[in-house]
């Protein structure tokens, strides 16, 4: 089940967004409205500093003529606008934009009285085919020089919109002073404010801050935290009792004498299916060369430590100088091949070959290691993701850099990157788990209503049957089943008229398994079963031994390390440590097959038998065993052979329970494809019974082979679960 | 090399220690002299009183005439003994044992003036054939009463020996008041001393505590820390910050109303390769019924929370009733199977068939599965773990268990199952580990230093060789090799009088690769090499053109799912981005393979190269890479290539270095099998010398195809790391 296939090539198909800039800087993912298919994006360059938005063609609405058609409006012109975050400003549930500008040259000569922060509020779509005008209305929140990102969040609560503002370095000139990352509140009359409240989150500890990334951790009461790349490497702050706490994850790119740059510059964070937050992507130092992976190192049961996998280092030979020049100038993670896990997208702004899109995979992170593919070629500052195509894949977008007087790319564009491999997006769905349990298998099972889709398990082909387990969903209609026995374990199967369930044939009972052959369906609570799918003419199961009964094991673990440590086959039970008291007798067992939840809770317990012409397997009353027992029989080969229990008020002597006359049985004879109520009491809620001791309160009874036929029976004994609500 | 292979069944074989006693509690490994080839037990019951040590026979002196010829000594007879715990008290560097008495009837009428600790001293071994005295001397610690067990370890500083002690009740008829966790101190003259010093490490917060168990981790700076089973479940307690931490693990069997017994009562960590606390194994609650497995859900960059798998609920109708009746009474975890992951052992001591030992092995932690196995029938109420056998292979220990008026198991004994199916205890080597690399094949290489064993890791067959690497751990000698050539990467192979190490050959020079096909040998810096393997005669290497050099990849990547995203293939370089330079030229390229330590560092990289007739492949003097070239000739097609480097003092345009007349060049033709010194400028001390670019400093050089024959050059180019000590 767990087989291992060949990854697929990572392969993004091209197109153009965006053909003619004169610079470039940023780009990011952007809904103009809730309710669009899909996405669109922002993009602007620091000199040109016309924020845009990039109407995706898929939402409909008049088409630009260039480029795959993507309509650019231009919301408002800044002076070195640097970072744009989005969020609902104004209240209407649509995403607005808040800007920092007034920049300046560059950081060294960055306005002192720039690093304005302001929000844009999103005018929704007003024409008549959606289009959505320009030049916003803008509204200010706050400022400090060099300001240069923003992130969104819920950072200190879960209710009020914060955000966190990050200048690159402390003022003009200023490269040492401790930078404040300041926090702002949305303001309640976010419409009518002068600016918005603030307060300081650090202004200690951080200098060079060049990225952040905001993720949101189960452990952390549904509030945002922050990852900072920094000089200082990555720390990661979080709001815990009242207060900002900043946890050390990595230096970063060591600190040499001489050198302004080193620590970390980009970041963002990878999860798996068991682990949010498995490994960090960073690119180090500033403008930088060297992607990274930090890892943990398990040091004790609560506690690890992180390593710093180098992947790579990109640049050319003044690049390498770690003078700030780059190549590298983003990561972002996302799950690109529908696994699960996330990957990782490296944007390199050249010069060549140090430019386009790396993808990085994660293989093993116990040991550092990861894959690596090219999937874009053109230069690339910064990455915007999303499923821009519409198609459930995660695409990506780019933007040239092109910074003048820094780092001029040619040919500035805005580029799409569409997912050409992924084969779908990921969508978790517990699988069925099976392992081995003192010689038999084990199979955890989801519970029918945490799927969407059936699963079909083979298990073994037995006595002319071939046995396969069945999960279907709720509300599921099935009409390919034949009228073979089945055998409901939880839930429900409608079949016409018939209702099956696990328990509810009554008591003293027997009802004919077999389906009609006409559909069947699921209701709210979807079905487990077995189905015993007759592979033989019932004629021919006429076997006079147990070791002539066909047996074959249909059994694949989960973990391909796992098999049986012996094969399945029925074995004598005067041959079991149980089985002292039949000595001699042609009574076999063939055990089993148990079923859990996935969480680990017991559903039922499986169990296979045969019986001689005339053998008593034993008058018992369950006294030992805490289950509800039920048999279907799957050949009658002694010809009446079936239940019998002792008539009421028969007094039975418990230590010879055997000596009960036969006269005194009431029988109950099951041919195959039959199954009987199991014969515990039940209340008046027909729940079952219970002795003092805490087994459910059985009367005497057994299997008891028939005597009118030359063959064996061969039956099926489940052993349900009685904390269980079937 | 990652291949899944089936697990094996464990087996023990069990023999007999100790064949006839009365009862049965306790047993313990314990080394009676730390030069013995292995270790022997300790074992008693609670009634007869007689702390004995049984001396494994494989240690030689004289043997027991009973069972499997384990001498028993008793070394102190006691009143109701319950635990034991080994150290050197006497500070002679034998283990002493520590053991507490005086329990009294049971823990509900224990004895209120009882819950004495003392210590026996070793006094080794003194008889003609190694004999041990019994009747060893006491000395007293302190006393609690109900003291139940005892830990012994370095818990609060790393320098002196602590005993920590536990009552499993504060005092008689009281299973409310939290109890005494003591801490006592190995005094400086602990052979004159009254009792230990002592101190308390919590009274406030467990109740009933029936186990715990002292690991040390790395986090913790040398000292040893505490996980206690009691009726609050699993904690685990550390020292830190000059006072004790109580980190909550989980709660165990919830409380139920009416019940007495809840939480948990035996515990033990799993380690696996990379956590040392993988998972938890406990017995819930006291003499308890439920198997639990604690995994860990990761909920954040550093916080995780432990998830409750029940792996299995064990006893009769009353034991479930949780009345404290068993059947479950120890668990303990061991790498049993030799994979670096451990398996746990659960002991039960009946009544049958909740009997024996079951081995749990985990299979996937993140999903808390484990598979279980029975691995012995005899009831057992606790085990003992140790290389009983001398085989190098983890086997354990069982005692009956036998407490008059409690559980009586019939027939108490003490039973060694050795290991039988583990192929060798687990010695951790590093591994070479593959991965896709952006169209290249990547391998970590662990330094030769780090392994053992030789490593071979085929390549391709390229040209008529065959391309494995080959690992040599340091003082390794072989005299299998033949007269191929071969490439030293890193470290020193001595082949006869030569040395060759990466970048030994001198400046300008060249020299032959092939062996003398003698035997070699490493050194203390042991060697990574690559051979190739001539599979052809030299006379058939007269390729045409590029595409008829046969290419075979021999990869395997570590990690099935990954293969090369393309096959290997030379391409002429105007199809690389960089080759516009060479239009319609006869110059091909297959590049490569990356080779980098485990720790990520670059080692080189590789790339293979063609050209025709006549083809000059372009002089550069590699100013835009920071890497130290060699290269070895694999085929001379065009008879007289090779090595062209500018003559000292001609003056070349670097926008047209190929303008300089061929007359102004100094040749060094290389033949298959030959290699020549990289020709970069060197220091006095043989070390790159550096522009001011921080690129080696090389001459203006190219590789020029011959004009003596038809058939085309094939050549390797090695590009090694600068940074690295070769």
């Amino acid at each position: 089940m767990f087989k291992t296939t060949v990854l697929p090539t990572p392969k993004f198909t091209k197109t153009v967004v965006q053909d003619n800039r004169t610079d470039g800087y940023w780009i990011e993912t952007f809904w103009v409205d809730p309710n669009d298919k899909v996405p669109g994006l922002i993009g602007y360059g620091l000199a040109t500093g016309d924020i845009c938005i990039f109407d995706n063609p898929i939402n409909g609405g008049p088409k630009a003529t260039d480029g795959a058609g993507w309509r650019k409006i231009t919301v408002k012109t800044f002076n070195s606008p640097v970072a744009v975050v989005t969020a609902d400003c104004a209240g209407n549930c649509r995403k607005d934009i808040i800007a920092c500008y007034d920049y300046g040259p560059s950081y060294l000569n960055c306005n002192q009285s720039g690093g304005n922060i302001s929000w844009l509020e999103n005018p929704g779509r007003q024409g008549p085919n959606g289009e959505v005008p320009g030049d916003w209305k803008m509204r200010y929140i706050g400022r400090w020089p060099a300001m240069h990102r923003l992130k969104a969040g819920y950072f200190t609560q879960k209710s009020i919109l914060e955000v966190i503002a990050m200048p690159v370095v402390h003022g003009p000139q200023d490269i040492e002073t401790p930078v404040p990352v300041i926090l702002f509140q949305k303001p309640e009359k976010s419409l009518d404010a002068i600016e918005w409240t603030r307060s300081i989150v650090d202004d200690e500890h951080f200098s060079i801050i060049h990225d952040g990334v905001v993720k949101r951790f189960d452990g952390q009461n549904g509030r945002d935290s922050l990852f900072i790349a920094s000089r200082e490497g990555i720390n990661w702050l979080y709001w815990e009792n009242q207060e900002w706490k900043i946890e050390h994850i990595n230096d970063g790119m060591p600190k040499e004498a001489g050198k302004d740059y080193y620590g970390s510059a980009c970041v963002d964070v990878g999860k798996t299916i068991d682990d949010p937050a498995a490994y960090i992507a960073t690119i180090d130092p500033f403008h930088g060369t060297t992607v990274t992976f930090l890892t943990k190192d398990k040091t004790g049961p609560v506690s690890s430590k992180w390593i710093r996998n180098v992947a790579d280092v990109y640049g050319d030979p003044d690049q390498l100088k770690l003078t700030g020049t780059g190549p590298g100038h983003y990561v972002v993670t996302g799950d690109f091949d529908g696994d699960g896990v996330d990957e990782c997208l490296v944007a390199l702004f050249g010069p060549a070959p140090y430019e386009g899109v790396y993808y990085y995979k994660p293989i093993d992170l116990e040991k550092g290691v990861f894959a690596k593919w090219k999937v874009a070629d053109e230069p690339a500052g910064r990455i915007a993701i999303g499923d821009f195509s519409g198609d459930g894949k995660l695409d990506f977008a780019t933007i040239v850099y092109n910074v003048p007087l820094y780092y001029e790319g040619a040919n500035p564009k805005i580029y799409l990157y569409s997912n050409d491999f992924c084969a779908a997006a990921y969508t978790p769905e517990p699988q069925v788990v099976s392992t081995v349990w003192g010689g038999e298998p084990l199979f955890y099972l989801p519970r029918p209503t945490e799927i969407k889709t059936p699963t079909t398990i083979p298990l073994m082909e037995l006595a002319g049957y071939r046995i396969e387990l069945e999960i279907l969903p709720p509300n599921w209609k099935l009409t390919t089943l034949t009228a073979d026995p089945i055998k409901v374990l939880f839930g429900a199967l409608y079949d016409g008229s018939i209702v099956r369930r696990a328990l509810n044939v009554p008591q003293y009972e027997k009802s004919d398994a077999r389906l009609t052959g006409g559909p069947i369906e699921t209701k709210k609570e979807g079905v487990i079963f077995l189905r015993f799918i007759s592979t033989m003419d019932p004629s021919e199961r006429n076997w006079k031994e147990a070791k002539d009964v066909p047996v074959k094991s249909l059994l694949e673990f989960s973990y391909q390390q796992l098999q049986l440590p012996a094969p399945l086959k029925f074995t004598r039970v005067d041959e079991l440590a149980w089985g002292g008291g039949f000595p001699g007798v042609e009574f076999y067992n063939m055990s089993g097959i148990d079923f859990r939840f996935l969480d680990k809770t017991e559903l039922v317990h499986v169990q296979f038998w045969t019986a001689a012409k005339d053998v008593n397997c034993g008058v018992h009353d369950h006294d030992d065993k805490i289950f509800l027992e039920v048999h279907l029989c799957l050949s009658e080969g002694t010809g009446n052979g079936g239940m019998w229990r002792v008539k009421p008020g028969v007094v039975v002597d418990p230590d010879h329970p055997n000596d009960v006359d036969p006269k005194d049985f009431i029988t109950l004879p099951l041919a195959a494809g039959e199954q009987h109520g199991g014969m515990w009491d039940r209340d008046t809620y027909d729940k079952p019974m219970y002795r003092e001791n805490g087994t459910p309160d059985y009367p005497w009874h057994k299997w008891q082979a028939g005597n009118t036929a030359e063959s064996i029976d061969v039956w099926t004994a489940f052993e349900f679960n009685p904390k269980l609500d079937y």
